[in-house]
């Protein structure tokens, strides 16, 4: 399994993190990645490739136009109006508000934003298009062919919607490479998100299709982030209807709970006749994990890699989440090495 | 001209505030009721009285239920989770989210408030109580006669909406001021907002009402917190069409433009045929405000407390915003002392 990378991830570095009412260090950090690489290293997986450039269409391709401009200015905006720290919402268009855009960069920062635990920070906006072209690189790579790649990119997509950030997600990786799949042959491509988080931006960029497929294992939104999304009602819209499966799981769900879920998603992704899969590969659902409520082992990453290889179809991984970063490699790479025991 | 006030605003005593993307002392402190109550005492004016309790009926009337119920546990509740700081609302029902209350302490933080600018902290419920209470008793002085009482509390109310806190702002103390006077014989009831910020709780609960009118000079909010609502268009909805008016000003604004715009107000109120006026009266239009943009000169509150005493009404005061620590004392007593001279 080819995987790809690019070390200008670590142009987003964020300062700190809002997180229980007080700054933290940012648990998105670029260490993350050095533990992965580390245990591909040492597993003896393919060495890391460099994508190429894939330009802005795949994302427009998902995206609004507006919201893109926006990140791709904020930060240039920020500092030219003399603020110093990091840029973080603090006010939304709230229910009791008016849901408009005003030409203040303080005000457009709540407009396009989902949550105030992600800061804007200079070099943010680098890394997000360094992690999507490392995401529709290893997309190519299974149009082209291979059985399955591996996107090792930060900053993370799933959260990321049609035109909002948070979560620590500024472009939605893994909807990109999906869309990528359908624009280039493909006529029914899946996303299947594990990560513990719902993957909120997938759901509602693809919510109103029926030529993508979502399915999300994760926490229940009525106790877990991002709380507002992912409700097993949320079946999918006018077209999209019937095309989103969410299964939220309870707080402290361990691996046989979990991987009866996993079934259920897979087993839809074949009667929907997928013919591409992409996974957004959250290894949050760890035990040690320290923002994240369930209980899966690192074996478990292993066996649940082997039911994926098990499935048979094109595979892209696109890195989500995981904070415990000790063991976010072996968790990591114990999912693609159990999808190669299958696949070869 | 009585003053009421409780030295139970100290209770509310917040660590820090998210300002600019990084933690500051919060603006709006404790010592600004002691400058206050300083310069009340140097220009002679009648010594505070605590206020009476006056329940929760006053604030039911103008309050959902359920946001109060929230409010009244939300430190006990998040407290009882474990949680270590604050409390900060760090994710909303965003856009493209949905607009749904979730089971988390967490999520309900997000669904109630309308900014991150504002911590909930231990309490911070009891000093909203008594700026309530503060704020009634001067009410009630008025219904029972006096030509005009200043309730000398906070946190301050204008941003606090029928559901939602932010902007410092818990429970909206105009807005309670208004209603009880509704309640208590007066069939019409004008509520005037010069605070450099828009009044957007005070907007909110009354927009549909042709029996309070509403008005509010104040930052333009393409520019200005609270950015989402504000703007001149905002005229009121159904039967409150035509009984709300917003004068948004450029930042800058002197005191001629100002003047001019209170005015207009003012003449607008006297056309409604008010009988009896509140004032939310912030005073962070002060040219050395450090978080408002405005150009006023400490002379300019006298000027402009004698237009509001030669309107004639009944008329409560109630504090707001005003965060130039050392002048605030002098600009609110002007205020008071330019209205006094007009009607002894």
């Amino acid at each position: 399994m080819k995987t790809y990378y690019s070390p200008k991830h670590r142009l987003r570095q964020p300062k700190a993190e809002l997180h229980d009412g007080q700054w933290v260090p940012s648990f998105e950090s670029p260490e993350r990645m050095d533990h992965i690489l580390e245990a591909l290293k040492a597993r003896g997986l393919d060495e890391p490739l460099e994508p190429g450039g894939y330009g802005m269409d795949p994302v427009l391709a998902v995206h609004d136009a507006d919201y893109i401009e926006f990140l791709a200015s904020v930060w240039e905006r920020w500092v030219a109006k003399g603020h110093q720290g990091d840029a973080v919402p603090n006010i939304w268009p709230a229910r009791t508000l008016r849901d408009i855009r005003p030409q203040a960069i303080e005000a457009q920062l709540g407009y396009y934003a989902l949550a105030s635990d992600t800061t804007l920070t200079e070099g943010t906006w680098q890394a997000a298009l360094a992690a999507k072209d490392v995401t529709l690189a290893a997309t190519e790579a299974v149009l082209a062919g291979d059985s399955s790649a591996f996107a090792l990119c930060r900053p993370p997509g799933h959260h990321a919607s049609s035109s909002q950030f948070g979560g620590y997600c500024f472009l939605n990786n893994a909807v990109i490479a999906a869309q990528y799949a359908r624009d280039h042959g493909k006529q029914r491509v899946a996303v299947l998100d594990v990560d513990f988080h719902h993957g909120n931006g997938t759901q509602e960029i693809f919510y109103r299709r029926n030529d993508v497929f979502t399915t999300s294992l994760h926490g229940d939104p009525e106790h877990a982030f991002p709380f507002f999304l992912g409700r097993a009602d949320e079946t999918g819209a006018g077209a999209g209807e019937g095309f989103n499966l969410n299964l939220p799981l309870p707080n402290g769900t361990t691996y046989r709970a979990w991987a009866d879920a996993l079934e259920t998603a897979l087993t839809a992704i074949e009667d929907f006749g997928a013919e591409l899969l992409v996974v957004s590969l959250g290894v949050d659902t760890f035990e040690n994990d320290p923002i994240s409520l369930f209980k899966l082992t690192s074996d478990d990453f292993s066996d649940y890699g082997k039911r994926l290889g098990r499935l048979g179809l094109p595979t892209v991984f696109v890195m989500e989440g995981g904070y415990a970063v000790a063991e976010i490699g072996t968790n990591t790479v114990n999912v693609l090495a159990g999808f190669n025991a299958e696949r070869g």
